[in-house]
């Protein structure tokens, strides 16, 4: 017991030094925020289909292959292509003076341009409130005021909470006759960005057009209804979904020593929606995934397992990324190892959450402080990616999230705002050393 | 043993109960983010002194009667008026070609204008050399480019590292008889704005000029250097010291039901530096404290103690009002039980810092569970701030200092992007919970 104590504070003392170096050389020498002005600058938003994606993998791959990866590919899959147009357009008119609302389509979403539809609005609160509202639906447009809940300390859980109007909000109004739908943005931003994202069509009701509105505009809507309750509004949305295009994952990896067919996948998605440059959601996962890479390289680090690198196509509406890796790795026979994902911003890391045995959980909670000098302090229970999903519901592969800090984060999730200029540096490097410490321990000591 | 356990986890529950109607009240209806933008936007900066430092002051009594103080009072005294006069000017000239630096002069500086200096430029890279040097000194400007670490992982750290330079430089370059002092900024921001901050003169020797540079600026200047070793630089400052002016502390309090002798004080304080509005430094620790006064009484809890809020006079460029807030307090013979200070910014509360007995300190880390849900998970010895200090030295008070996490705090400390846009408002209001949480369990509990 004492020799196991003794040899245990001896290990964390090497772990200790060598956890040091990898924070050195990113605080130092770190890639990831260039790279992420790379991508932000130079590519931009970069929705599923659209030429920003093919630019996009371009990006990865010659990212990956400067930071050293022995071996870097694409891996094909077909995703969604679903575009904007022409900017949609939502506006009241009272008294002669028209109100033009900043909106943005929902992604997946219909169109129902170029004429559009005025229609009167109807405010619903919930979705209590539309169940007993049913038969003033017909031939409206349905605004969902559903409020993102400042109460929750981790913004995830609202986010959780809201999320159900902007997915399921358009076909449970079209199943009661709406023609359109307006939903209050997911966010406690204090300004007016509409903020969009992924919606699901209930295929047994007309697909409606539906579009995001930001928070004073949704108040001032709100306002002018409780003047004038026969309120009409005119909402006009150019999106359309075409045919799936050819997207690919783009992968990279360093080759195990001791156990090349044991595979740690690590990884964020590279694709993001339209309107700014997803450099939160979902870059900083992308160069956060290829600066571990670089800096086991860089310190020389040697994994027994092989590391392997995934910059996912498609999470925002389709998962096709995902599913597809899961699928080829099934096909391959491949073994899964472990999966990290980052996917949760480029923010101040706090913990990761874990999907894995209890007794895995209680292996990787007895690290807990060599992670405390980088700012992690939360190992908890539950947690993954939607990305790498897949992989645990094929393989049982035991799963972890970076939780960076998420007061910020839906200030500019799926908004013009998520921009480069919104990272901060030396915020996005202590993500790349938390997340190149716990695969190093779990590629050393093993699950 | 198993009663006191029953007992303590009956009270634990009670408390976590209390917190989370602090934490309700201060997302929902917290005043804390409005009222740093009204002190941010009609005030701005306010260096001690200034006309601007007489707004905040009435700003504060203001926020504090309508927080619900049961008196509100100011304690008056003398504060160093220092101003920076007209813009201050940095060139120097390459062929022909002008290129400006963006300076700043430091707090406390002399001028030496109208006609300013011209003089050749040493660079010096730290006090080592500048020892190594001193016959290479005299009649130059000395330009110190020390860097800012960016290896600590506290950035405090790298603050205390790099500010030598700041507050001795000036003084131990005219020791050989420099004419002048540059000096990098303290920050590891990607920006070239530069830093300023208080510097202090050794009467033993000249007073000279000196400035602080940006970080782009600095390479410039080193890199025109590399290529001249004799460029000479124009320097020319305005800055000057008046004389003494009255200023004061801004105090409000509920006065305890108990123990109305024991005094708790939370503070941050008012004055900040000029270039800026002094929203992180610090007025958000102004706001976080009213608002532990507001919410206390908004959510009806009655102190056992006298909870005092102060906003403290002349912390940057001489600690007048702390002193004097300690030195009537120990001719008055009040009791001063425990003091809180936030001046570490606005950002995501991380831990606090504490400064007391360590049986003290066991007990406050009993409470560690109570904290965690608000983000707080550091509890730890060694801290307080600069203002409540004179307590501690002068009754033995135990401290207590907020830390928020502090990746970007240098990139906006002392220079024009301090401003109210780089605060988020739930960052903000949870640094106010977690005061607002500490205060009450000391006071509930006692220490």
């Amino acid at each position: 017991m004492l020799l196991f104590s003794v040899m245990n504070s001896f290990a964390q003392k090497e772990d200790s030094i060598q956890i040091r170096k990898i924070a050195d050389d990113i605080l130092e020498n770190g890639k990831a925020y260039d790279n992420l002005r790379v991508l932000c600058k130079t590519v931009g938003g970069r929705v599923a289909g659209s030429p920003q994606m093919q630019k996009a993998e371009a990006w990865g791959v010659k990212m990956l292959q400067q930071s050293g990866a022995d071996k870097v590919w694409l891996q094909e899959c077909k995703v969604p292509h679903w575009v904007r147009g022409d900017k949609e357009e939502v506006y009241f008119t009272v008294a002669g003076k028209k109100t033009a609302l900043d909106v943005l389509a929902l992604g997946n979403s219909v169109g129902n341009g170029p004429k559009g539809v005025t229609a009167q609005v109807i405010l619903i609160n919930n979705f209590d409130e539309l169940e007993q509202r049913k038969d003033e639906i017909k031939g409206k447009i349905v605004f969902y005021n559903y409020k993102f809940n400042n109460k929750f300390v981790k913004t995830f859980q609202a986010y959780g909470d809201a999320s159900r109007y902007r997915g399921q909000g358009p076909s449970r109004a079209a199943k009661y006759g709406a023609v359109g739908v307006i939903v209050r943005s997911m966010t406690h931003a204090a300004d007016n960005n509409p903020h969009t994202g992924g919606m699901n069509y209930d295929t047994n009701y007309a697909k409606i057009p539906a579009v995001a509105i930001g928070l004073k505009d949704a108040e001032k809507l709100a306002a002018a209804l409780e003047k004038n309750k026969s309120l009409t509004v005119f909402l006009k949305s150019n999106a359309k979904m075409l045919p799936d295009e050819t997207g690919h994952n783009v992968i990279g990896e360093l080759i195990g020593s001791e156990f090349p067919d044991e595979i740690i996948t690590i990884g964020g998605h590279l694709d993001s929606w339209d309107p700014a440059e997803g450099a939160h959601d979902d870059g900083a996962g992308c160069v956060h995934s290829i600066e571990v890479l670089r800096v086991l390289k860089a310190i020389g680090y040697k994994p027994k397992r092989t590391i392997r690198i995934v910059l996912f196509a498609n999470e925002e509406n389709g998962l096709r990324g995902g599913s597809k890796y899961a699928e080829e790795a099934k096909a391959k026979g491949e073994k899964h190892y472990f999966a990290l994902e980052s996917d949760a911003g480029g923010f101040t890391p706090r913990g990761f959450g874990f999907s894995m045995k209890p007794e895995q959980l209680a292996k990787v909670q007895q690290w807990a402080d060599l992670f405390k000098p980088y700012g992690v302090f939360e190992l908890t229970a539950g947690g993954g990616g939607a990305d790498i999903g897949p992989l645990n519901r094929t393989f049982g592969t035991p799963l972890a999230g970076l939780s960076p800090d998420s007061q910020r984060y839906f200030d500019i999730h799926h908004a013009r705002s998520d921009v480069f200029e919104a990272v901060n540096k030396r915020e996005l490097e202590l993500g790349a050393i938390n997340m190149a410490a716990l695969v190093y321990l779990i590629d050393k000591y093993g699950l």
